[in-house]
This record gives C-alpha cells, structure tokens and sequence, in this order.
C-alpha cells in the first residue's frame, strides 16, 4: 500500500455565458447595446486595412458616445495570418495600449478577425471580454456566433484555439453592401446548410428567394435587401439552439460541420488556392447528400433540390479532379481520427441531418468520382 | 428608433472542474491514479531536458501500466522559453503525434513545464485534458494546482495564457530530492507565504521545523522528510480552498498575491538574473509586513516573527539597490493598474492578510528604503 493521501478541489461554476445578438440595418443602436460593456474602458478594435476605412470610423465613434476610449488595432487582411505569429503580435499591441483585465476586445471584420480577435481576447490576461461585429456573410451567420475562436498551425487550420463566447454580437446586414459578390455567395453556403440540417422552411425560403436576393447584388444598389436580414437571423436562430445544447461539440454541435469533411478535404488538396471555403463547402454538401443516398438513406430529391438551391446560389457542386484515395487518406488527417471515429453527417431529408460513423469505403469512393467534374 | 432585433443565446454551463490533489513519496499509486484518464488515449509527456533523465521514464511506464500510450515531448529548460515560440512548437509535436481531442498531456516538471504544457493542453483543438505531476517546490505547493496556465510576452510576465484546471494532480515529494538547494529554498518561500495569508499553525509548525527541513537537504540524503510531505499538503489544501472560492480571481484569490507585487518589481528591475522568483516573493512579504506596520495595520512583531522564519529558510529580506521611484512606477506597470486600482495584499496579523488599495505612496516610499541593503 503507497503512502498516499489526497484533497479534492472542487470549482464552483462560475461563468454566465449567455449573450444577445443584435440585427438590424445599420450601426444606429450600435453605441447603446455595447454602452454596459465598453463605458470608461480601453476598447482595441481588431480590424483589418480593408474593413477599418469602411467601418472603423462609424464604430469608433459609437465606442466613443457610449463612453469607452477606442483603440485601432489592425492585422493584415487574409487566412493566411490567422496564426501565432500575428497573435503574438497582436497581444504585444494590446500591452502597449495598457490594456488591463477590465479592458475590452471589438472584432470588426470576418472571420479571420473574429476568430484571432477572440483568442486574444480569449488569452490577454486569461481572458478579458469581448464583441463581436462581424461583416461578412459567413461571419455574421456561422463564425461569429458560438464562440470557437483560434488561429492556425501550419500544419492545420483552426488545431489551436478556445471556446470563449463574446459579450454580445452585433449584425449589420448592411455591411454586406461592400463585399464581393464572390465572398457574399460563398457565405450563402452556410445559409443553404442551415435549412438541410434543421429548417426545412428555411429552406423553402431560400428556394423562393434565392435568385431575388442575388438580383439585388449584381445591381449597383448599395441596400441589402430587408429578406436577406431575416434570413441571417433565422440561421443565427438555429446556431444558437445548436451551441446551446452543445457548446464543445461533444455530440450535437457536429451538425453544423455537414459538406465541412469534404470540404477540408478539397481545400487542403487544392492548396487553399482553387476555392474559398464556403464554395468547398457547396461541393461537400452536395457529396454528402450523394453519398446519403448510396447508403439508402435519403430520396434522390434530397440531393436535386440542394444541387438546384446551391447552383441558384453562384456556387458550385462538382468536385475537382482529385486522387480519391487522397482525399479519403485526408478525411482522417483532418480529425486525426480513426476509421472507428470518423463521422459524417448525412442528410435523412431536407431540414434532418443525422451522424454517420464507420464510413462505407466503397460509397464513399463512387461518391467521390460521382461527383467529379467531368 | 433603428430597426433592430436580437436574440439571446443562453449557455448552459458544461463544465465540471472538480479534480483530484494526490501526495506520496513515491511514483507507486501514478499508474493507478492516472488509469482512468490514460487508459487507451495517446499520452504526450511534456518535460524538459533536466527532468526527463530522472523521472521521465518511470512516468512512461506508469502510462503504459495504466493501458495509455506514451509520447516524450521535451521543452527547454528555463523561464525564457515559457513564449509562444515554444508554444507554437510543441502544439507542432502534438499534430506530429497524431493526439486528437481525446488525447491528454502529461505535464512533468516545474512551473514553466506545468504552465507551457497546461496552456498547450488548454489551446490545443479548443481543450484536451491534462495532468500535472509537479516536480519542484514551487510547483507543488503552487503553480501546479489551480489552473493558471500560460506564457510571458517580451513586454511581461504572464501576460497571456488560460484558466485550465487538470484533471489530476499528483505530488511526490521525493522528487524534491533532486532539487538543488536554492530552488527548494526559494519554493519554501510560497510555504511561507501560505502560513501568513491564513494558517496561523502552519505559521508555528514552520517555525519549529524549517531548521530541521533544511539540515536533510544539507545531507547527502535522497530521503525528503515525510513532515514537508506534510507542509505541502496543507498549503495545497489552502490554496484549492482559495481557488475553489475564486477561480477566476475577481476577489479573494489576490491573497495568494502576497508579497508578490514586491517581488514582480524587484525580479524586472534586476533583469530577473540576480534572484530567483521565491527570494524575490521573500523580500516582498518583508516588505508588506513594513508596510502594512507603517499603515499602523499590524504589529512589529509580524515582521519580526516573519523575517526570521524567511531567514532560517536562507532566504533574503532585504531590498537590492534600487530607484524608490522606479520600483513604485513598477507596481503600476505589473498589473496595468491605475492609482485607484492597485491593491496591496497586507498582513493584519500572522495568518491574516487584508486587500488593500489606494496606496499610502508616503509610506511605501518609506517602505523601500527602510527595507533596503545597508
């Protein structure tokens, strides 16, 4: 018998992690909502060079009015600095601005600054708070909310990070107006995969409105149309209830990951270079949906009806010419998993996704070539 | 009145961080203790080049007893490697060891092994779980229970990093051992620390036994005396009674502060080279005990029964030649504090502290050069 003694430590919990999202058209009731949260603090807003001279302006004096004393802090536009390198940096930026444990983070941009943002909002000091103002699509309906925030290693995107929810998060719909059309469309990716997993109204919807609200883009109008607001809040409805029942995806929250195992797949063997990630994404859909229905598990409409959404959306859905034995050998890279641990989440139909382990090699393999371009 | 619409998200709280402190005098009980943490999981053994050779190899076999599977993964020796430089290459040997989310680190050494390899842990894919065997004084009677983790910037000390508490800790004592004297010396001084903020008996205890502590290290004895055993424990179990009120530091964790704003003064201004960080926490709690005399909040004989305590550990009191003026600038640099802001953690009597803010800059002033050279 070892001489052995013990205590036990036992934490109280004590964080409250519940936050509002805001909506609405313009930054009008920006200074309000963010008033309890920056009000005689040292607020840094992480920004980018391509966002802050459209933005930065119009946030900084809403800081100022609700009392805080803003500080500009910008990273180099691109996921290319979403790593530690930049981090560093960033926090070393935060320290000379004195920025203490009462201080605050303001994330203005996409996802890049979201997320390198929140980690070091995440880390400064183990942790001051943080807001998000996202102003991508992608941004404002998938990696602004739920809180994942990170950089990546060269060996890997988004391998170190942590879950650290902001404050509140604001949604200007109508920063949407100067982005590209290119990187608008890629954001819908995400919207389409919302309605597939849990809103088969949502769906519907998108089905209705898709090609109206892209109409609005192709034009000169600087308005984002009124529609695409609601349906940037019903996608941020159905996050919310994912990573509420979820937050560190021990289960439920890998729905939100449906097209994603595909899509790394392809982004990674393309270099990051042939598709930006939510156009991956559109193809991932539509393999996963293909192969859902090889294993018997969804109608043939499943995969029509996505196809059509998703081709209505500017994106595309056939695979590029791969080794399909690389992007299977990259499947298991991706979550460093193993046959028994690999999941897929599969479509059962439109607005019902279910988790799929133990992949069937040979589907997946016919999926892969089914789908390639020809 | 903007349009405007919100949301809320509401988190439920999914973390329960209770965990376990073992203390032996042996590695015997590792294989079981760890069993149900290591069993079947990749296990990356984060140590360093000094403790590997000692007790790395029965650590592996303890994993590999315990049904886990065993990765050496080595960081330089030394406070200046605790960056993110190292960080960011060790969370590389993490991918290149193929740990996925179910994967844990093992986190043998010291202070700068255990908050290197706690914070790695903390950020690698959001959170992997770690245990900590605490090799060093310092480490087992503070840093190694209560979740800090991180690493320095160029700029400061501890300036970012992450609550993370370990899913176990196990003490050996004996591996105090191999220690040389000035670091077990310099540990006693956090022992110390732990009978003025609130153990009058231990107080006492160590006012008996510290002469007799000592003369076994002074042999040639690899035997620790089981009463330091016993030292250890009660300052653990000060500190988890601490952390388990506090985790986050918001109140009452300062205490464990004592002395310390002192200390973070002295250590930057000598360039960290001419004391190591517990003479440096020893010459603060003299100092305090000045202090708090001077602010007519405790009695001489505080002081008196402290600074020879301090001393029969061979540890300093006494402040090195420095600028009055530069070290109070310090205080306020240490925790970006502003006048209103900086707290003192001072003695009301042996076994009690008080937090104190606004200092008294008169006395203080007063403080340093009493407490200085001759």
């Amino acid at each position: 018998m070892p001489n052995l003694k013990s205590q036990i430590i036992n934490l109280k919990s004590q964080t409250d992690n519940s936050y509002p999202i805001y909506f609405s058209d313009s930054f009008d009731a920006l200074a309000e909502k963010i008033a309890p949260f920056v009000k005689d603090k040292i607020c840094a807003i992480v920004s980018n060079p391509v966002v802050w001279p459209l933005y930065g302006k119009e946030v900084a004096t809403a800081i100022k009015n609700a009392g805080g004393n803003p500080v500009k802090t910008l990273l180099p536009d691109g996921e290319e600095h979403k790593n530690f390198s930049e981090l560093e940096k960033l926090l070393e930026k935060f320290v000379e601005n004195n920025l203490n444990r009462k201080s605050i983070v303001v994330a203005l941009g996409g996802g890049v600054v979201g997320d390198l943002a929140g980690y070091a909002a995440a880390s400064y000091m183990r942790g001051i708070p943080y807001i998000q103002i996202p102003t991508t699509l992608l941004a404002q309906v998938d990696s602004s909310v739920g809180g994942k925030t990170g950089v990546n290693l060269s060996l890997g995107k988004n391998l170190v990070g942590a879950f650290y929810q902001p404050k509140l998060v604001y949604i200007n719909w109508n920063t949407l107006s100067t982005l590209l059309a290119r990187e608008v469309r890629a954001g819908y990716a995400e919207v389409i995969k919302y309605g597939v997993i849990s809103d088969a109204d949502l769906f519907k919807l998108l089905e209705k409105q898709t090609a109206e609200v892209f109409k609005s883009f192709e034009s000169s109008s600087l308005v984002v149309p009124g529609i695409l607001g609601e349906i940037i809040k019903r996608c941020c409805k159905i996050k919310t209830e994912v990573v509420a029942e979820d937050e560190r995806e021990h289960g439920l929250r890998a729905i939100l990951n449906y097209g994603h195992t595909f899509a790394h797949a392809i982004e990674k063997l393309t270099n990051y270079t042939e598709f930006v990630h939510g156009e991956a994404v559109a193809i991932g859909m539509n393999a996963a949906a293909v192969y859902a229905n090889k294993l018997g598990m969804c109608e043939a409409d499943v995969i029509n009806r996505q196809k059509m959404l998703i081709e209505s959306a500017g994106l595309p859905t056939q695979f590029p010419k791969l080794e399909t034995e690389e992007v299977i050998a990259e499947f298991y890279h991706d979550k460093k998993a193993t046959a028994s641990e690999l999941k897929f989440i599969l479509p059962a139909k439109i607005g019902k996704v279910k988790i799929i382990k133990n992949p069937d090699l040979a589907a997946l393999k016919e999926t892969i070539t089914d789908c390639e371009t020809e």
